[in-house]
């Protein structure tokens, strides 16, 4: 079974928003066996849409656009859509009052014909309703086509995706069990790890495909397989793993949970275990603890976090000394050391994380040369570092010390 | 001029990997002039990627590939565009110097022969260097048609697209100048912004195009033109803002900068006028701070920030009175103030924002409803506070804090 995504509107095609809702919308179809083909981000034009869609027709059985559903007049897949489907836009009145009831508790303005022409919907289309937004979603089929158009705003898109279309799906096609299992690897390059298991590689069955991906200073090398027998594909992608792993035993560091979020595994670990972090970054800038605190549940663990920015700011809220920073500079591992260690009492957690560093691209209050971080690891009995240079790349820098301290959290919570 | 985007990667097919890199190859065709037609996102397939060149010459007289020149298995980009130009590969001595290079700098491992068959080039290719890693850029051409292959990895295209793509395009086609502003209006929704400026949009130049962009509370009205004669082009748009802005007088508060980025654009403005900031994070979890720093320049004006997310963190490391918090709650106005206060103090800063509410799923240390959040901001002179309730959407609670605290400093920097 394969799908093609289709994404409408300018504003992808000169740059101003990044797609996210194909990776979202990939991700959902895999978990229930559906491929994608590809995914295609077109204009808001009525003839480019014709012919993507026309063109995905022969690609796919699945086709599932988003976007170009607003009330204004540069939306007009709707309309473009009966035009493909040589139908009609009729009311629907059960939409009109989902629009009414919506603009009743949250816009509190007057209804204006243009949102109620979001009713408006073709009439051969099924509604996929949407409970937090005025566009609808719909489905259409065509022969043995399915045609899905929805609302390009992720949250509505996303609720649609996963309370409407995801079931209708399953219901509809019999699909094959996907399976995707990445291992995460530290301290090796893609073509050094890709020599270490070259035999197990060759000897891989034909239907499990590999892939490697490079991101910042780790490797998440990832094993896919599908067919009808769940149990089948887990024990024969655990087997090949059980291979894989003694190859790599003292770079591979865990695995990376189904969302490809590594700080919610951590959390949940932490959660489980019963134990509180804290965090005082400097280089890294809010981002290690923004990371926690993205996912929900993170008041369990996350005790919360400092960002002492500027050198007087450690030492007025992180009660690092002068002399310290004086002594050994502000970049150093003494002081990383001192800020876990004072965020760890400060913040009465058990496990602190500090990161002081230079991200570039000028020096700051210190001589350190641009890209190089400490890292420092405190819980009550002991405190550790480890230094790095990441380069010259601000945002490559964060990122490096963010996954660095990430790494070196786990191996800590993994030595209990 | 036509451009067309071709990223290649299960990954992104899987949704493992968002795409970013169409976004910023977008974002500099347009500068020089160029439309992107369509991005299209395949498979790892020789037939895929032959199949979707093919198309892409229909459309479009440069086509921009990414992804699939690594050193492993998984990557055949290279030798699938030898075969659709009939042509085959040879080593490129420039191409293996650079590689080696590379690996002497910052590798340190055994030069291997797959990392060495990465200096193997299609003959016709002329090599686009690839200063920060082992995979060059290549730049094809096929009658008037243009084909440019580039890594996968961000940082690496990014440089290539700078230094070699946009001065050879600029070179190569006569462009005409693309001109897009951006307005930033909170306070109103899509469709009754629409109903406000209905008259103005309905007489505008049939060659300038408006787009409604809606994101967290705010929209993004955006006016797109282009020609051959910059300045009348300039003049042009500017008459349409003048005309529009008096209709949205009280809920205009900005213009997004050329990279969309508000917060670089109010650090700018804080570093000219001398200006210091301090934030104090509860449910936005360092996101603010963090938002900040991901900007060079951001200790020119960041004092720091601090993450205060459990309650006795607030009382710990902000100061907070345990009675003021028991009397009034700790997602309360009362709290929200003393927090910006106390971080100005600590930091020593001139401006403070502090944010404190419920961004859910479940409630926290307090009975507010999901959704309910406080921000507030204090100057050396003033302090005050809002109250929203951003719904019951983890993330769209944050993003919608965080919007809205950027908004508020901007009103309040604007009244000096």
């Amino acid at each position: 079974m394969q799908a093609e995504i289709i994404t409408i509107g300018d504003e992808l095609l000169i740059g101003q928003v990044i797609d996210t809702n194909s990776a979202f919308i990939a991700k959902q179809l895999n978990k229930i066996g559906i491929s994608v083909y590809q995914i295609t981000s077109i204009q808001d034009h009525k003839s480019h849409i014709l012919k993507a869609l026309k063109e995905a027709e022969n690609n796919a059985d699945i086709i599932i656009l988003t976007g170009g559903l607003g009330p204004t007049k540069d939306d007009i897949t709707k309309k473009t859509i009966a035009e493909y489907f040589n139908d009609t836009l009729v009311l629907n009145t059960a939409v009109l009052q989902n629009i009414e009831t919506i603009w009743k508790q949250y816009v509190r303005q007057k209804l204006l014909q243009v949102n109620k022409d979001q009713a408006l919907i073709p009439s051969k289309a099924t509604v996929l309703m949407n409970k937090l937004g005025t566009a609808p979603g719909m489905w259409l089929e065509k022969q043995e086509k399915t045609i899905i158009s929805l609302p390009g705003v992720p949250f509505e898109m996303k609720a649609i995706i996963t309370n409407h279309v995801i079931p209708k799906l399953k219901d509809k096609y019999k699909c094959p069990y996907i399976l995707h299992k990445t291992l995460l690897i530290h301290g090796l390059g893609e073509s050094t790890l890709a020599a270490r298991i070259e035999p197990w590689e060759d000897a891989l069955p034909k239907h499990i495909k590999l892939a490697y991906l490079p991101s910042l200073n780790k490797m998440r090398l990832r094993l896919s397989t599908k067919g009808f027998e769940k149990e089948k594909i887990e024990t024969e992608i655990q087997e090949q793993i059980s291979k894989v792993l003694p190859l790599i035993k003292k770079e591979f560091y865990g695995y990376e949970d189904e969302d490809g979020n590594e700080e919610a595994f951590l959390g949940n670990q932490l959660t489980k275990i019963g134990k509180t972090l804290a965090i005082a970054e400097s280089c890294t800038g809010g981002k290690l603890t923004e990371m926690f605190t993205a996912n929900p549940g993170a008041s369990k663990y996350l005790k919360g976090g400092v960002v002492t920015y500027s050198t007087q700011s450690k030492i007025d809220i992180l009660n690092i000394s002068e002399n310290l920073i004086n002594t050994h500079s502000v970049v150093s591992q003494q002081v990383a050391e001192a800020m876990a260690q004072n965020a760890l009492k400060l913040y009465k957690s058990d496990y602190a994380i500090a990161t002081t560093g230079n991200a570039g691209p000028t020096k700051g209050d210190s001589n350190a040369q641009v890209g190089t971080v400490f890292i420092a690891i405190a819980t009550k009995n002991t405190v550790y570092t480890k230094e790095f240079n990441f380069g010259n790349h601000r945002t490559r820098v964060i990122n490096k010390a963010v996954n660095q301290a990430l790494q070196m959290l786990q191996e800590e919570i993994l030595k209990n």
